[in-house]
């Protein structure tokens, strides 16, 4: 059986952080669902990238397990994956199972803001550091990708790619994620 | 006057390619419409993420000049980029009033397929290079960006974010395409 995703798709979210975590994937083997924030209509993305996910988010809780849940970053979309409960029930489901959750840019601010993964190592996008740090209830690192636990965090377009094919060598191992990053004239 | 820039959407496309073309083109102060091909109804490209683009191919063919029209890759997608006859006269277009024309991954070969910009230096995925070097219109390069005159090509996801850089600095300067790369933790 392959291994499960979901990817959050809000209004706002960074179109590059949600593609190359939906393509990495697939190209991993990993069977991807992009679930819509509110519904499964047209979702437009921080720089106007319209995209159609495959459900809706309250259809994506009657879906699960996912072995791993993942939210793009972009500040709008990170916003409103803050502000739903839905959200934060899914991820509160991952956290207790011990199974993944891998957030990037400013997803990680909605960790924080549903009360998930206290006491881990993370990183961010560089401008939400402050917001992270301030409580003491992460431990914040700079890392381009950081992995604690079942959590990955990273920073950003510019490390979306390694934050996609870490996530496929916790699923699938790291031959499968140096397979995918050699077909698209990375290393892994 | 902001500059313009035409980027094609057809099924089969490499969705990430398409993308961070988009998406970094924007950040670099562009005014980026995605034409679909055959229309402007969702299109679903190579790893299955469903866009929607702005126009259909031929309400592009009216809407010109652009600064730069952006060829993505994918299998599927540069097949149809090859095939279709708006594409291939938007093409010409650009090349002989020495506008810019940008392609990645196996786009490259739908110049060929149109007869343009031979006698170029160029680039693509490395699987095209055969097809490419074949009949000597071209002078291939295994560099991950390629320019030559207004012709800019490069080689797959991996070099995404070089190319559509590049772009960003012929159209708007080098200053600026430094600034977006710093801005998503990149350097250019």
């Amino acid at each position: 059986m392959a291994k499960r995703a979901l990817v959050f798709l809000a209004p706002g979210a960074e179109e590059m952080e949600a593609v190359i975590s939906i393509d990495v994937l697939r190209r991993g083997g990993i069977d991807v669902t992009v679930a819509g924030l509110p519904d499964s209509n047209l979702v437009a993305c921080s720089r106007g990238v319209n995209i159609k996910p495959d459900i809706s988010i309250s259809e994506a809780s009657s879906k699960g397990p996912f072995d791993v849940v993942v939210l793009p970053g972009g500040l709008g979309g990170s916003k409103a994956l803050s502000e739903s409960k839905e959200v934060g029930q899914l991820i509160k489901d991952q956290e207790k199972a011990g199974r993944w959750t891998a957030a990037i840019c400013a997803a990680p601010t909605a960790l924080k803001a549903h009360g998930t993964y206290v006491g881990k190592n993370l990183t961010s996008y560089p401008a939400m550091e402050a917001q992270l740090a301030e409580g003491g209830q992460y431990n914040y690192k700079q890392d381009a990708v950081v992995v604690d636990g079942n959590l990955i965090t990273s920073r950003g377009p510019g490390t979306a790619f390694d934050f996609a094919l870490t996530i496929v060598d916790k699923l699938n191992g790291k031959e499968k994620a140096s397979e995918v990053a050699k077909a698209m004239l990375l290393s892994y």
